[in-house]
């Protein structure tokens, strides 16, 4: 309920991504002008931007307790270039029938000293507090739940993504009340 | 984590509103064939359906620590008919410039007892779970939080909501650790 610091909000404007026009086309014809560039994200956004866009792909879940499954899956990491914070949202379907499966969504807020917070709301009701660290170059982020709240079995979740080759791939484990933390869901996702 | 139960997809096949065809234009020509209904709410869902689609309108917030606002604002309740679940989306703006200012997302779960258990994640990091009831007949629901997670200040948050003629208003009270329960966020809302 807190307002968002509006620091940014001025320095915005002035950036050269914003006011950048189109190009014209070039006269006498050739290559089509090249569209203008996105808005420059956020700074405190900037080193996670490798994850910004939409990802689409498959993924396989698996537990002690269930059986293993299938799904396909669409990830959302979007932003307004005025705020410090990504918004995330995730849908999975059954890959033969596209019935929805599992959602949920949440923010993603990165901090100048490498570390991160996230915060997801998952469609069962389970709500996720998540901290952790990014590495910029690798990019590589990491999270581990510090809240796992409403839920009746899960006791801890972690998140491990990376972006190789132009691929978004992450690893999510799970601890619940009776098996201890091990992998759950991995998926392999490509840009739209 | 959970799967989420799939017994209405079924059912849902062989809803009216998923196979009604849209009917032909009648001979000689009339009045325009009407678009198809859409696809009947999940039961668990249906007492809530005057919730569903986006809302759209000005709110205005105050609280002892900090100076009136006022905010633009869109609120959109969506669902698929195979699920019992709500997805929720909020996002404010300044009324001037419309930059953005607050946005939070989540998930709501009407129950057959006219419980309600509600889990939102807004864009400052807090997480909420939020438990109440509603009255499909009068159109109306109340949250109150129990639990408010990674929060520095605040410590409760309560929110209603009601339909009058077709209006969907709010009125959102929050505890912080200075601050004793009162009126925080207020808005009024038409379908859009």
């Amino acid at each position: 309920m807190r307002k968002e610091s509006n620091r940014r909000s001025d320095q915005q404007k002035k950036s050269p991504g914003i006011e950048t026009e189109t190009p014209k086309k070039m006269e006498g014809g050739g290559a089509p002008a090249p569209a203008a560039p996105p808005p420059a994200p956020h700074p405190a956004v900037a080193p996670l931007a490798f994850l910004l866009g939409k990802w689409r792909g498959e993924g396989e879940g698996s537990f002690p307790t269930i059986s293993p499954f299938r799904y396909g899956e669409e990830l959302v990491f979007s932003h307004h270039p005025s705020k410090p914070v990504i918004s995330y949202t995730q849908r999975t379907w059954k890959p033969a029938s596209g019935e929805p499966m599992h959602a949920e969504s949440g923010y993603w807020r990165p901090r100048p000293d490498g570390s991160v917070e996230v915060v997801i709301s998952q469609s069962t009701g389970l709500a996720e507090v998540q901290k952790g660290s990014f590495d910029a170059e690798k990019k590589t982020l990491t999270l581990q739940s510090e809240l796992v709240g409403n839920a009746s079995k899960v006791k801890q979740i972690t998140r491990a993504f990376q972006l190789v080759d132009g691929e978004l791939s992450y690893v999510v484990q799970m601890a619940t009340i009776t098996t201890s933390l091990q992998p759950h869901l991995k998926a392999l996702l490509k840009k739209i």
